[in-house]
């Protein structure tokens, strides 16, 4: 077993291994040259400088409708001295556009123009050579150069190759991208019909990005059938690609170092590895190498990691080839909510969210699970943490790489808090109507919430939490909490909160009170949230100690996540609300009705956005979206409850 | 006649015509929902809010390579207090992305196991539970939203809706236009084979840049066969499109109120026309009305205008359509180099060349003409003056929208000066030599390129000025002219100078004693360029006074017009360089040999792009190039020939 372990060579620096692999590649003439017509050039590059054929214009051409007329011949006419033209002899009709008569180099504006029968016109003003002409030429001269070579055409630069005579363009072929999908456990997405994955097996979604990703550089992409996680396979496959018409031979997954990671064996037999490893994160397991003067790379195989490892490898080559630079996103800095560590010695690529609160853009981090490719979905940015720092400080300035326009940043509510299903929908119906605006959630607690409020990290928090003394929600702990902030409390809705069961409830549990019992575990919410709270407050009422009851150290961050603990067998039983258990078809017992509002200070209460989001509350068509999800009622909705 | 001709409606302001026909408007509906693939789903609008169907993981996953353990029977294992584990009952092998066997809960990394034999490992620390593991659900969860409505899907999404069990998404259509260009003059690029174009005849080019401009904000188009300036044709056209199946219909030209323009009056006819003429320009005669409930836009002929009206009033329609917001170009604040004049009442769009010099963007703007493509796709950026300012000042600091990436401004080496068409041998191979990296020229005569350095709007300038009194080129005009700048004076070429003639020299001209003959009509270059200067020295030289040369005043700003305005026989002679006599074909009449140089301030000498610049004028492979032009001699290119 150990003895068929690929270790890591020596890892690399991003920029080392970049120049490593680029320093050893040469593509000149690797992309052959091909004619297309000029109307699907746009996007494509030139292969060779683009000369003009014609001139444009070509021939001097009326730019004013009116008279064409010899401009001498009209010196010295005043209003005191008008003069008489005759028609088809001194002057013509001439519309904008069309070719001045042998003879005119002028055209009097029609509105200048007094005709006096069908054979005459009087004018009132001279004209002075070539006025309201278009001179031959003055676009585009015969010869000139239209484009040079390695140039992305513009649909703009369209307009200039017709108007030159060039009616076909020599632009270099895409660069063709094979990837080869490995992994025995993989099942392409082509072959799954049903609702349900077979057990074990793994949607093979990384080819699709990639394809996606190359399409949109410029390249072409082919997938190779699934190759199982069999050495001479994987061999054959690479073996085949290389001789094959693609430019970039990329293996996807197999890059690291575990026993069935057979990528940098293979291209070490085919060809040479020249990085295996490389010190970024996520993306470290990347392997690239040379096989028959081809380019092979060894992407990783969780699909963040694959992502960032295409970008800061495959990406470049494909730029490179086609001859251009690659272009750059936008970089914005960010304020830090919560601290980032990083490990010495790597560069960190961290997802963010991004949210303008204020006149400041806060980033918060997305959990870093190279697998997660959702922490790169909701991403709005990317903040790169040096290999030689060890992480950024809360409150601290950072540069971030923008993914999304800073527009959408700018129009987008940060909601931070409590973690509720409606929240999702009121994110859409306010993309329906206005698509200017959007909501973004972050999931850290009710209280989490508030203090991200109090630090000017969020427009709102989401919030359910009860005073056990009062018996009332939410105002005590935002007086406590922001004390000098003017607040107004909205209600999102009222929902039931109960224990999330095992369709058929089989081990019977019917209240907090069953969670102490033997052989019935419980999965948790975390510390500071409003559920929680409300677990805390039933035990002590109940006289039932934490230390009873298995599984209280369990933590979830989300109702979902909880009921798919359940649902997954990790827990016989989880606190949540019912649209989470009705979502995932489990059984639910009901403990108490609780009230979810949003904390929203008085300065943002104005703001578009903020207006927009209460009044897609207050509509009837976002209350029965939610009314339909069951478990809640909405019949206070959109309501300010307090003005704290 | 006058009878016939359409006259404008009022003229709307730009926004005032936006809200005046999407106001009108309504798109609930408009595009049907579509099922595609999800590898096809990248740039493609939800149409529909989009929910997983499975978690992901879909079960308990290894996120190392080790072995999987129930972290329980784990605990208290210390080196001193080492534990044995057997294969198969206590723990198994497992490698990242694996399932979890049942009961286990914690991964151990294989670096972290002792194997002591086929059936037993030895680890010497515990795990403790979910250590390891990718749990299920952790990145998405079943029934969770994806994405929401009117979301423009990206390439990553792909990768977040094929692990959540999306295969197929319900999407848009694309939004479909039908452009009908119009015109008695036109002809199809398709139709046109041979190296001329008829006389008469201009390429329809628009259709083929709206198309690309469509394509590139998610729609479709198809373009209708050209219809003539014949109302009931364009009528009929028109009336057939309106009930098809496309979304907009776009007429082509004739939206003026020449007395061909037939489109406001088609649109009458069938519909309602909204608004005819805009307060803007380029781009005034545009026309927007209803068909049908569909949008009827009558679109300018002039390309630059075509373009200026389509970004402005059908690009938004996609977009509403779409359910996205537009994007937006990204705007710097630049400083205006030359004065811009502008019309009060009238939006401008100025388009400018932009480059970065020291620290200060500097704009000059291009040509104005509507029909000009190539201030177009020349221009950097689009300077928009409303309609309340009369101009800008030179120095006057203005917002520009980038066309380009900022990038790329920046590594661009702006010349200014006098026009040689090595410049543009010499930009097409910095490209070739280095992507990165690019050259633009303006041409401004010789004097013109040298006032521009002296207010640092260029990097350097090029000129061939002779001084008549010790017939040295340039170093006395740059002594005094940039007195205080040190800078280099770097040779371009040595070039032939004489008169350009009609080939065959039908009028016997020999020399610059012949222009004062009769019946010889020559075409001047402007005042400030160094050919004026060699011109007016050789007229006094001769004793001979401009007023008896024909078309002195005539004006021309560079070679290639000088040129084509000879072979356009609007004059008979004009001064100029070999290479542009041969690039047209005309006869030419050796005069001087001259210099011509690049001046270049020695604080931007040792620029990564001057330098490349220098190294590439240094190159045999661009000296062959420009031999083979004729007429030039590359014997001192590259020199530095003083220091100044």
């Amino acid at each position: 077993m150990k003895s068929r372990r690929a270790v890591y060579l020596q890892m690399k620096p991003v920029e080392e291994a970049q120049r490593a692999f680029s320093s050893r590649l040469n593509f000149a003439g690797c992309l052959k040259p091909e004619t297309i017509g000029v109307q699907e050039a746009a996007g494509r590059v030139t292969a060779q400088p683009v000369f003009a054929r014609f001139s444009t214009p070509s021939h001097h051409l009326a730019a004013m409708d009116g008279i064409a007329v010899r401009a001498e011949a009209t010196f010295e006419t005043t209003v005191d001295r008008p003069k008489e033209l005759s028609i088809g002899e001194d002057c013509f009709f001439i519309n904008t556009g069309q070719i001045m008569p042998e003879g005119t180099n002028a055209v009097i504006m029609i509105e200048h123009v007094m005709i006096l029968d069908e054979k005459t016109v009087q004018i009132e003003a001279g004209a002075y050579p070539w006025q309201n002409v278009r001179k031959v030429g003055e676009d585009i001269v015969a010869t000139e150069l239209l484009l040079p070579q390695n140039h992305l055409v513009t649909p703009y630069e369209i307009g200039a190759l017709l108007n030159g005579g060039i009616f076909r363009v020599v632009v270099k072929e895409k660069p063709r991208v094979l990837i080869i999908p490995t992994g025995s456990e993989l099942i392409s997405p082509q072959d799954l019909d049903s609702d349900t994955l077979p057990r074990g097996r793994v949607v093979e979604s990384n080819s699709a990005i990639l394809g996606a990703l190359i399409k949109a550089c410029g390249g072409e992409y082919r997938i190779h059938p699934i190759v199982p996680d069999v050495f001479e396979e994987i061999l054959d496959a690479v073996q085949g690609a290389t001789h094959g018409d693609a430019h970039i031979v990329m293996i996807s997954a197999g890059s690291s170092a575990g026993s069935e990671d057979y990528t940098a064996g293979v291209i070490g037999k085919l060809g040479e590895v020249l990085v295996h490893g490389v010190t970024m994160m996520p993306g470290k397991p990347t392997v690239l190498g040379i096989i028959n003067n081809k380019p092979a790379i060894g992407n990783p195989g969780y699909t963040v990691s694959a992502i960032m490892a295409f970008e800061q490898f495959t990406q470049p080559l494909i730029y490179q080839m086609l001859g251009l630079q690659q272009p750059e996103r936008p970089k914005i800095k960010v304020r830090v909510a919560r601290k980032m560590s990083s490990k010495l010695g790597l560069d960190e690529f961290v997802r963010v969210k991004l949210g303008r609160v204020k006149d400041t853009i806060v980033a918060s981090s997305l959990p870093r699970g190279a697998g997660s490719v959702t922490t790169l979905t909701q991403a709005d940015g990317i903040v790169r943490i040096p290999s030689h720092v060890e992480g950024v400080l809360d409150g601290e300035v950072v540069e971030a790489e923008l993914l999304r326009e800073y527009k959408e940043i700018e129009n987008t509510v940060v909601v931070v808090g409590s973690h509720d299903n409606t929240l999702d929908v009121l994110a859409n119906q306010m993309r329906v109507k206005d698509c200017r605006f959007g909501l973004a959630s972050s999931n850290v607690g009710s209280l989490g919430g508030l203090i991200a409020l109090r630090h000017g990290y969020c427009h709102t928090a989401g919030c359910h939490l009860l005073d056990t003394d009062t018996g009332i929600y939410n105002i005590s702990y935002i007086r406590r909490y922001l004390p000098d902030l003017r607040v107004k409390l909205v209600n999102l809705a009222y929902r039931e909160q109960g224990l999330m069961v095992l369709p058929g409830n089989p081990k019977g549990i019917k209240g907090i009170g069953d969670l102490a019992r033997d052989h019935i575990t419980f999965v948790n919410r975390q510390a500071g949230s409003g559920t929680r709270i409300l677990l805390d407050y039933r035990l002590a009422e109940l006289d039932i100690s934490p230390e009873n009851i298995q599984g209280y150290g369990q933590e979830e961050f989300t109702h979902m996540s909880v009921a798919v603990t359940v649902l997954s067998g990790g827990a016989d039983a989880g606190l949540g609300i019912y649209a989470a258990a009705k979502a995932l078809g489990l059984d639910f017992v009901p403990i108490v009705t609780e009230e979810y509002d949003l904390a929203i200070p008085e300065a943002f209460f104005e703001d578009e956005k903020i207006q927009l989001m209460l009044e897609v509350m207050g509509s009837r068509a976002f209350r029965d979206l939610v009314d339909k999800m069951g478990g809640y009622d909405t019949s206070k909705t959109g309501t300010v409850l307090a003005s704290l």
